[in-house]
């Protein structure tokens, strides 16, 4: 198996830097005064598609051979990496072949279909999803850019972190969500190596903790379809970024659902930003842990900020 | 009437200029796919309190003498302004009386209680917030600070205008929303002599269309408690606004609640950043009048962020 190194990852940022956004880094006041830490937030909910996710699409599709461009890519994903393969597609004149369940939200359809990609529709479980992507390559040729799993999609979403430290010097810790685990091993391969001082800290839905218990455990635990609020924190790792979380990684947070909402409420309230459930899981563990951190410069990526405006989890207090 | 200048806003922003957020601007391209025009949104929401109020209210604080600092500043509001003098009172050891109606949101009363501010709470009617005010006053010996209609308020608030012009070169149109008229003055003051090419539009919601009415006819019209969503444009505007904004405004366009709506959705969908009904409302003016805007470069000041996440207009379209 190979890994990528920090070299790959400058490599892949002198690739997409021209197409992606420089995100900003924003701080607040009050959320500082209530967890006791000094924290830097990097917007990737401002990124193209509203999602980190955009980075390690981009550098897949610039990765590819001229051979390769011309059979276009394909993918399967109900959620924001199918928006960002078939925009990155797009912009790159590269065809994009999307799989999603046909339950998939409406509005991730019109998105999806909209930058142009050919959506095949398939019944929403694992295995029809995988065999109807496995029908579309064998027709079309396309290659496969897989949501987390994959050398150069770790790659991208690890410059989400190189640009961070390039925005605030001297971070004490970055802290990243964990889901499949592309944008936390990313930056793990990155920081472990270029500032070998910062702490990687990752954070996870304790109803999706899979993460959690293969990291303490060294071996590898999966979850199927865990019903926590974070929608892009339900899958398991992979074996590529289990490889690299197992030796770069410092520690994994889990926090509850309540205290995912909480913290998804006050950036919203207090930053007045949108972002998604699944962005607002680090700063959930420093609500948690308090004490932990205290007085600790923390980066923390906000991961995206695409939610269905008419069902939010805000209910009276 | 003593009417400000441009030399009074300049004076004012190098006042407040250390002590208020330089909000960013920021631009959508969907967002200028969709109107057609070039838009450049000043992020009040982002400024202290979540709302450029703070500048026209940390001017009118700064502005004190030394004696009346010590009897204090006070107002009734059950909104934006009255959390914004509370802070800039508080941040300068200035004492103050906020009159609010007792049936204000829970969430401004606890605001305005955290800055230090001693709240009188009266029945919610004009006539009872102007008699407690006074009576706060007469026992207290404190400067009124009005929301809109006071010399000092309008040029602070005209300060994001001038910091929008920094921030953005040649901007054909500058558009802010109007409720009392403190921001449409003082911006129309403030371009109408140092960029005098920059037209100055401001965009009122149909239900509360007193502005609009004044300003076409040239006599003052008022209206009582108009049932619009943007709760910061309820107003009317005041003797002094009104004789600003009659030579200095160009245009006024009204919308209707419909676009305040849509408008608000494509802000938070696109730009992921929240903002209240009322910065919404001269977007509304560019999706309801396509035409008149196309292709030019126009400034939209995004007023405030201050909105309950249990009560978004948002439903099922």
């Amino acid at each position: 198996m190979l890994l990528p190194t920090s070299r790959d990852v400058i490599k892949a940022y002198d690739l997409i830097k021209p197409i992606v956004h420089c995100t900003p880094v924003l701080s607040s006041q009050a959320i500082n005064q209530i967890t006791g830490a000094d924290v830097y937030f990097k917007c990737e909910n401002f990124q193209k598609v509203g999602a980190f996710k955009y980075r390690g699409a981009t550098n897949a599709v610039l990765s590819l051979t001229d051979e390769q461009k011309k059979n276009g890519v394909a993918t399967h994903s109900s959620g924001n990496h199918a928006a960002a393969l078939a925009l990155a597609a797009a912009n790159n004149g590269v065809m994009a072949y999307i799989v999603m369940p046909k339950n998939a939200p409406e509005i991730k359809k019109v998105a999806v279909a909209g930058y142009g990609a050919e959506i095949t529709f398939c019944e929403p479980t694992l295995e029809a999803r995988e065999q109807t992507l496995n029908a579309v390559i064998a027709k079309t040729g396309a290659t496969l850019v897989h949501p987390y799993n994959q050398f150069e999609v770790i790659c991208g979403q690890g410059t989400s972190s190189l640009e961070l430290m390039q925005q605030v010097n001297s971070l004490d810790i970055v802290m990243t969500p964990v889901g499949g685990g592309g944008l936390l091993s990313g930056s793990a391969t990155y920081l472990s190596e270029e500032f070998p001082e910062v702490k990687i800290i990752a954070a996870e839905p304790a109803m999706a903790s899979d993460a959690y218990q293969s990291f303490k455990s060294g071996e590898f635990h999966s979850v199927v379809n865990p019903n926590t609020i974070a929608d892009g924190l339900r899958t398991s790792l992979g074996d590529l970024t289990f490889e690299i979380i197992k030796s770069k990684v410092h520690e994994i947070y889990t926090v509850s659902e309540q205290s995912i909402v909480a913290a998804m409420r006050l950036i919203w309230e207090r930053m007045k930003i949108i972002v998604e459930p699944s962005s607002a899981v680090p700063l959930a563990v420093l609500l948690e842990n308090k004490a932990a951190f205290k007085h600790q410069k923390v980066g923390i990526i906000l991961t995206g900020g695409n939610v269905d405006l008419e069902k939010l989890p805000f209910s009276s207090k």
